[in-house]
């Protein structure tokens, strides 16, 4: 018995209600409450009101939405890393840009942020993104030991700890950010920069 | 049929292998790899490789090992505050205190900090933890307000948002910190203090 399929990722599907945006968006936030791995595509029909069969529509399983939901994520945040203010200029400025559009990203993009963060390599789909999320994270460090070169950094920090901190600090928001609570992605990149470039302590 | 059992919380029971802490230790492992919820009495016994029985000759179940974990944690993140480091002196000083403190407890006891930094609140147990760790972000909001009081802090930087950006930093080692690769607490405590309250950019 052959069935016909409406073309997958077209962004337009048969049933309404769903284009895949939109699945992937419930999908996350599903995979944020109860873990991925503790997310069946039965729990995921049910939270979309649709069947299964309406899921295989836009994707092959649970793994293809975890993909997209975990590239969509990296891409974002290695957009920043391609952009002006981060390959010219002196590199403690590069690496300032950096977490401005870091926090911007997390903000804008919070649930896929927080689900790629919260990936500790269970599955093929995992690992491959946490080589990706190294890959970032030795841009970061790049950036930190260029601007230690520069003369830029404050002494006595060393550059791997830095950069590991810094980008601790970043990722840390998926904890606690409230965005009614603790303003805009402006406010909240202008408040991290001054904690960590200038730090809280006046200066005498 | 009357069981005679060992008494609970000793320290030493009849069965060889485990006292209460290390059983513990186990639990917590186990927890933070697949979830309390996640964890069945029936995955413990077969990891600590004995019998349920046994373990309830230490504990009611695994809601009396969760809340022992999480007590651990949030009474050893408390005996900080009340150190003569953070009870006296300028409260810039008392912060940068708290926080290197933090950081040691955070490397002793980093399984318990990482299970209680996990806590959603989905049961009475997490929800009583989750009060506690407001109490201590209240706390840590407290030393910041009053340091800014004090003229000490960096200009344009608010209290509640640099003290939840400040614990979010400290939080994130245990994402990360690896000791062999990231170094001593107090190596770690160092990098933490300069980078927060010193700031990346050197000073002019």
């Amino acid at each position: 018995m052959t069935t016909a399929r409406a073309p997958r990722r077209t962004g337009q599907v048969g049933r309404p209600g769903y284009d895949l945006d939109s699945l992937l968006a419930v999908a996350v936030r599903v995979f944020n409450d109860k873990g991925y791995d503790g997310t069946s595509m039965e729990v995921l029909a049910k939270r979309l009101g649709i069947t299964k069969s309406s899921i295989y529509h836009h994707v092959s399983g649970k793994t293809e939405l975890l993909d997209l939901a975990l590239a969509r994520a990296l891409n974002a945040l290695f957009a920043g890393t391609t952009e002006e203010g981060v390959t010219s200029g002196r590199y403690i400025d590069r690496l300032e840009h950096l977490v401005r559009r870091s926090v911007d990203i997390l903000v804008a993009e919070l649930p896929y942020v927080t689900l790629l963060l919260r990936v500790r390599g269970n599955t093929a789909v995992e690992r491959k993104a946490l080589v990706r999320r190294r890959e970032f994270d030795e841009f970061v460090a790049g950036l930190v030991k260029e601007a230690a070169a520069e003369g830029d950094l404050t002494p006595g920090i060393d550059p791997m700890l830095a950069s590991r901190l810094l980008f601790g600090t970043v990722n840390s928001l998926i904890e606690w950010y409230r965005p009614q609570r603790d303003g805009s992605a402006k406010e909240l990149a202008d408040a991290v920069v001054l904690l960590t470039f200038d730090g809280l302590r006046r200066s005498p």
